[in-house]
């Protein structure tokens, strides 16, 4: 009968029903070659686009049933599945705005030149095609914007490949619901149902990864769920791109000038980043680096009250709640740390209560000092480091690994300063990580045509983006046509442009 | 004293003179580090175009030394070699364009919307950024074009990367000669030397591929050799892009109707591209699918003619020719193949005969069945497969891995038949090839906007190309920059565009 795969309240850590089976192998083979079937339908961009926004429209039909099975198996609150729902149909439609205008094309064409030197030209014209069928590896902590219906499977479909998505285990139930909305939306719109096909269980994933149809992988979630995920796509016969977003501290900058002038709104500012959604955001500030002395003493005294008043909450899981609980006791014991606001039980039995600990940066100078504090503890912690001067400042920074996100809090004129420290300090963290903020917090990823939600390792393995319009590239490679008649090319590299697409030709956009 | 690095003269196969010694551990990571110290200087733009055009320059003034030492240790010849540079300095040229121009940059600017559904937007702006040092893998068979001052350093410094090159062992001496160009076109603008350092040695380019500070890796050579490069670009605590060109067969389709209509050109062609620099080119066509029947038994005969006629020509080196030699004997040796022209010993000393093997498509139906005849073998030696059906040739081209290129030589008719035959031919061309042609032949890949040098695997590691204005494309990441204030924004992604680049505002380019 196969092993059985429940769905679970994380408020009681009662299982709710069974939902499915975890796939065998031949499920997982048999998936694939479904979705496989569906490639070719899919070369049809105005098919793409209205498989999109009707996915999007089902998803909002069901919107009640979807938010309420989401919570029930996540414990995240209605409200906030409430706007994820809304993020993730706005996800759907935004993808179908890309394919409809098809930019993502990179359509280059070039000119024959029989005088070009050093050699005559022939005639170029370069797009790109899909890949084939993707891999989607769900996120724990976003049920829906990064789960079977969220942004992966949305740029996915849009770039024109077919999708396997890998259930999470802690939303099952969502899971089964959503991905009947999505082959809803296919074969409303005349595609295959396999379009969209859907597994359960920890070996299927790796079975998945390793299935020679498949041609590409989005994934999101930790460091080594991921890192072994990319390590078995390396090591096949026949590599594929593994696009994971694994893991980041998410470093907060707090120059001395911003503390003097805004210690309070920092302090708070903070609690309500690193304790929104209970910490479980890959983008949660979770170093920030505040300036020793009486403005950064100030912005401690805020950060206590605030993350004192913040409520305590249910993890996704029972094992994440352990994992929270005993990071943040470790971090605690360490011998030169203090605790102003203890992590720990909350009064509901599974509630875990929001906390944060303070080192001094001196601490941090060693290579491999302190090393736990560098990285990630999901849930409502954050590691506070004050800082004396620039050099331990910038020591601290030398020691990150790759991250999401940087943040700098600058003082007004600062920010109002070019060519100065200011300056150089959002060159540096813009080494680190792929978005730099200034004076907001990282929590919240607008999707938008210029957001880069990726970074450097480990908080990406590819140097691409998992939100935002540029998130196809992943999913597409270029494809040159040299000398072919107008009559076999695609329509999209024609003279005249029949598609109506962007076309670069003879370096003109 | 360190392990010797021999210049050898492949026409006689003597050693010419000591280049230098293999680089040891300690001077990999000196290497590495100097370079890493370039970075900063590297950030603007105009600097990076002068120092392309400088290079391309010095090139040039002494392009007697350094084809008359290319030619020596390669065999290739001065005409060759004199186009090699040609080509090679105007790569030089167009990257300084493409550096000028900036689209490389994808500059995506989002104004700030507080009233955006399902949230408010912040102000985002994004652009792409240099990777770091970039570890260059030089080619055997391009001393020049793909080499030290080949595409894939010239698209390496466009990006604003300092870049260390791995020698080939078939050119040290002309390595060395172009990395003191390159290094004095780099002071001569004001760079550090070491913006471009050289190492020699097995041992090093597996040292240098781990090391730390390596960013990303470009590598032209064989399967077996990028694949080891790979794995361990993969295996490091960080894993790195490894953008690696590795091997091709370059399918050939030859329709009835154009055998029908152009036997005997299509025959002479053939030899003319699959002999061309002695069979040593990525794009060489390795596989030629011609039709059974009268037609493509004229196609054959004007083959054989051609071929014979080929002039015999000296390898890259010695262990090469012994390859190649052992390659086509062994496949000559397969018991269903035919030999219309061996290839072999030719009169000189050292040098090789071109020749062509046959196999009916009949025999290449199974599964595993003549595996050895999809394999590149490098070198002067074609395998033709005649085909009876569709269905013979579809079942070929199902067994074929990924490719550089795909041809297909179509009747006129075909030509000018949308949605027909062809159209599906081509569809299927591209999914196994990066770039598809229709009656040309794949050797010769012009360096254009448009031009895609890359396939999949083992075409190529990535989705990529090694040639063309998008190769800048693999040494860059994003970086999205959140409610930044003007002054502290990088000049491409200020209001008012003071840095003169392309910009997306708004979703308008």
């Amino acid at each position: 009968m196969g092993v059985p795969v429940w769905s679970v309240d994380p408020r009681t850590g009662k299982q709710r029903e069974q939902v499915a089976v975890e796939a065998t192998a031949e499920e997982v083979d048999a998936a694939v070659r479904a979705a496989a079937t569906a490639l070719p339908a899919l070369a049809d961009r105005s098919v793409r686009a209205r498989l999109l926004r009707t996915a999007a429209g089902l998803l909002e039909r069901d919107a009640e049933a979807v938010v309420a099975s989401a919570d029930a198996e996540t414990a995240l609150g209605v409200p906030r599945l409430t706007g994820e729902l809304a993020r993730t149909a706005f996800q759907l439609r935004t993808f179908a705005d890309v394919v409809d205008e098809g930019a993502f094309l990179d359509v280059i064409i070039d000119h024959p030149d029989p005088d070009a030197k050093p050699i005559p030209r022939p005639d170029l014209r370069r797009y790109k095609i899909p890949l084939g069928v993707v891999a989607v590896y769900a996120a724990s902590n976003f049920p829906l914007a990064f789960s079977v219906p969220g942004g992966d499977t949305a740029s996915v479909l849009a770039a024109g490949c077919p999708v396997v998505v890998k259930a999470h285990p802690d939303h099952p139930a969502t899971s089964v619901l959503t991905a009947g909305l999505l082959r809803e939306a296919a074969v409303a719109v005349g595609l295959p149902a396999d379009t969209v096909t859907l597994l359960h269980g920890f070996q299927a994933g790796i079975e998945l990864i390793s299935h020679p149809l498949v041609a590409a992988a989005g994934f999101t979630g930790s460091i080594p769920g991921g890192r072994a995920l990319f390590d078995a796509a390396a090591a096949r016969p026949r590599p594929i791109p593994f696009h994971g977003e694994l893991g980041s501290l998410n470093p907060v900058v707090v120059t001395p000038a911003a503390a003097a002038e805004r210690a309070e709104q920092i302090g708070t500012g903070l609690a309500g980043s690193f304790t929104l959604g209970n910490g479980q955001f890959c983008t949660k500030p979770g170093l920030v680096l505040a300036p020793a002395g009486d403005a950064g003493d100030r912005l401690v005294g805020a950060l206590t009250g605030a993350a004192r008043d913040a409520s305590a909450g249910v993890l996704l899981d029972g094992r994440m709640r352990e994992n929270f609980l005993r990071g943040a006791a470790a971090r605690a014991a360490l011998p030169a740390v203090t605790v102003p606001v203890a992590a720990g039980d909350g009064d509901d039995p599974l509630a875990v209560r929001p906390g944060y600990v303070v080192v001094d940066a001196s601490e941090l100078a060693a290579p491999g000092a302190y090393d736990l504090l560098l990285e990630e503890c999901f849930g409502p912690l954050t590691v506070v480091v004050r800082y004396g001067d620039p050099e331990q400042l910038g020591a601290v920074l030398d020691r990150l690994p790759g991250n999401l996100t940087a943040t700098a809090h600058l003082g007004a004129e600062e920010a109002a300063t070019p060519d100065g420290s200011a300056a150089a300090l959002l060159t540096r963290l813009g080494a680190l990580a792929g978005r730099v903020l200034v004076n907001g917090w990282p929590t919240g990823v607008a999707v938008t045509a210029a957001q880069h939600h990726g970074g450097p390792y480990p908080a990406t393995t590819s140097t691409s983006t998992s939100v935002g319009a540029t998130a196809i590239e992943r999913w597409l490679r270029p494809v040159a046509y040299q000398d072919t008649p107008q009559a076999l090319l695609p329509a999209e590299l024609r003279d005249g442009n029949p598609a109506g697409v962007p076309q670069r030709v003879q370096g003109h956009p």
